[in-house]
């Protein structure tokens, strides 16, 4: 598509959220191509972002296997690669949202990307370890470490580490590029895992080890921090974080943006979910009243947003307005109206309106 | 024993530690007999005590089972039953001698005590049900409920529930008497579940159902709190508390108290321990340069503390000294001298020293 004149040019540059762990906010108002360049991809790191050389990094593959065994960055680039589209969502997302406010990076919508990746499918580094009967997850490690503040809390530093279920193995890559680069530094040069539908926690940056467990790993980073209240026999359980949700997203306009009234104006975004494709998205410019479906741009491919619009006829009656948009999975389900607080301040998927002036 | 004429008296009530929900502290230097009294019991609620009556009350066992079943209080009192001494120990007894200080209730040295419990073993119940070979862990379910405060926490109303290894089931009782008179309301009246040997959290008081599962249930009681930090591959995983631990505690003399220079003084105590019996406990009267053994009151019985004393001839020179126990168990392990911060604010059994003026 070509980029509406009514609205803002690319290269702007990126929103800080946290300043030291680097923690930088795509500006979603910009949302032009499928892929987000590198440079304006969101950052969202829990400790200082490791110096790590090429040359010397290793991956190690341990655990529940038949042979473990540590493999160089030259060894994983001379394996036969995949590259796809993918893309990433913090599960924070949205939080500036949430009312009353809560603790953490105050992310708008933009704390969500995709880029093109590229590197070797987890099953395939498993098929030369050998799994044993008993796998259940793999745990990536991470060369990032810190004291983690969120409590309950373990003291002293601890290294950032996620785990996955075995079944996902297909699906995940230990990419070595983005979008046709070496994967920048604050996005975990020169390894990454790349959980495509999972929020992105569970793309662990700077990849150190793949451990393979037989029991559910119950880390910091899946149980005082990214877990979530489920519900069994009406008693909550506490579980980790995993798959993205069905969520749409108001690119363009910005909240509280002056638009032109009696004209036509784009209104601009993207939708994405986790384990079932998007079917539909409809927008509202009377904050809900009446809806009308939004034309899909992209193709549906698995684990990728698509980018969607809508002509929208100002109205000529100057005054507040509120868009809304709301995806459709293929199964029906239709993104919410509210918040769900079994998640506390993650999966902030419920339709946020955007309030602009006609004028 | 008899109780030495150079200390208080029984019977002058319970420290308010909370008011509301109630948390009353026994008065440890008031420790005497190996019973604790009824009345001067620790109480440690979550939420309002239940108005429960014991002609209605139902207990109801299902789950993994091939049986599942509701029985009366009638019914459960008409079958076999035990007694035994039990002692209950809060996890966060101490607490308030952790530097810095800590959020939760301040616990001295009185959040624990022994009683003699009258009920059904586990077993006789889980028996009549049917275990299936997948069950795993029995979920006790008291009819206490509230909202939980310790982040991260469910939204909404929660009742209070725990899980224990169903390998405990010879052990564990369900109780209707506690030192042979019905349990009081805020002990769990009209039943109670006693889990020899673990943490109080596990003892949940005013059961409704034992729910048989077939996987490590991750209740809120046993994630978002009484949980702590354990390390496997170095990375720290969150685990349920079980366990009580290896801990002697001072009842005599208090903190601060002043002695009698030259006198003979009954320094006096109780000591217990988790998985291992208590072998051996010994006392320093100068800061921990030298310890001698003290002499153990009672037997040991599995599940209960030992009292022990050791006669102190206090100094003859006037000023300020520490007391300290210290605790061996049968494996020669010893109490720790300081806390282990993997357990956050639960699990304080380093020695104490107890400051004393001798004038």
């Amino acid at each position: 598509m070509t980029h509406p004149t009514n609205q803002t040019p690319f290269g702007t540059g990126l929103i800080v959220r946290q300043h030291s762990p680097v923690n930088l906010e795509s500006p979603f108002d910009q949302l032009d191509s499928f892929l987000t360049p590198n440079e304006l991809f969101y950052i969202r790191s829990h400790f200082p972002t490791p110096s790590l050389r090429a040359e010397d990094h290793v991956l190690r593959i341990e655990g529940d296997v038949r042979n473990s065994f540590t493999i160089s960055m030259d060894e994983l680039r001379k394996m036969p690669s995949q590259t796809r589209p993918v893309t990433l969502e913090c599960a924070g997302n949205g939080r500036v949202f949430l009312a009353p406010s809560v603790e953490g990076a105050q992310w708008e919508f933009g704390a969500v990307g995709t880029a093109e990746w590229t590197g070797v499918p987890l099953s395939a580094l498993l098929e030369r370890a050998g799994l044993a009967e008993s796998a259940c997850e793999a745990v990536f490690e991470g060369a990032d470490r810190g004291q983690p503040k969120i409590t309950p809390a373990p003291p002293g530093e601890v290294l950032y580490a996620r785990s996955v279920p075995i079944a996902l193995k297909d699906d995940i890559l230990i990419a070595y590029q983005m979008n046709g680069e070496d994967i920048p530094p604050d996005h975990g040069f020169p390894l990454r895992a790349i959980v495509p539908r999972h929020f992105g926690m569970a793309s662990v940056k700077w990849l150190t080890k793949i451990r393979i467990v037989s029991e559910p790993f119950q880390g910091y980073w899946q149980t005082a921090d990214y877990g979530y209240w489920a519900y069994e026999n009406e008693l909550p359980v506490l579980r980790p974080l995993g798959a993205m949700v069905l969520k749409s997203s108001i690119a363009r306009p910005r909240i509280r943006e002056v638009v032109k009234a009696g004209e036509p104006y784009t209104v601009f975004g993207a939708a994405w979910a986790g384990e079932l494709p998007v079917a539909q998205v409809e927008i509202s410019a009377d904050g809900g009243v009446t809806w009308v479906v939004a034309e899909i741009i992209d193709e549906s491919r698995p684990g990728a947003w698509q980018r969607w619009k809508f002509e929208w006829q100002v109205p000529t009656q100057a005054g507040s307005y509120r868009l809304m948009s709301r995806a459709r999975d293929s199964a029906g389900n239709v993104q919410p109206s509210e918040h769900d607080k079994s998640f506390g301040t993650y999966v902030i998927h419920h339709t946020i309106p955007v309030e602009v002036f006609v004028k």
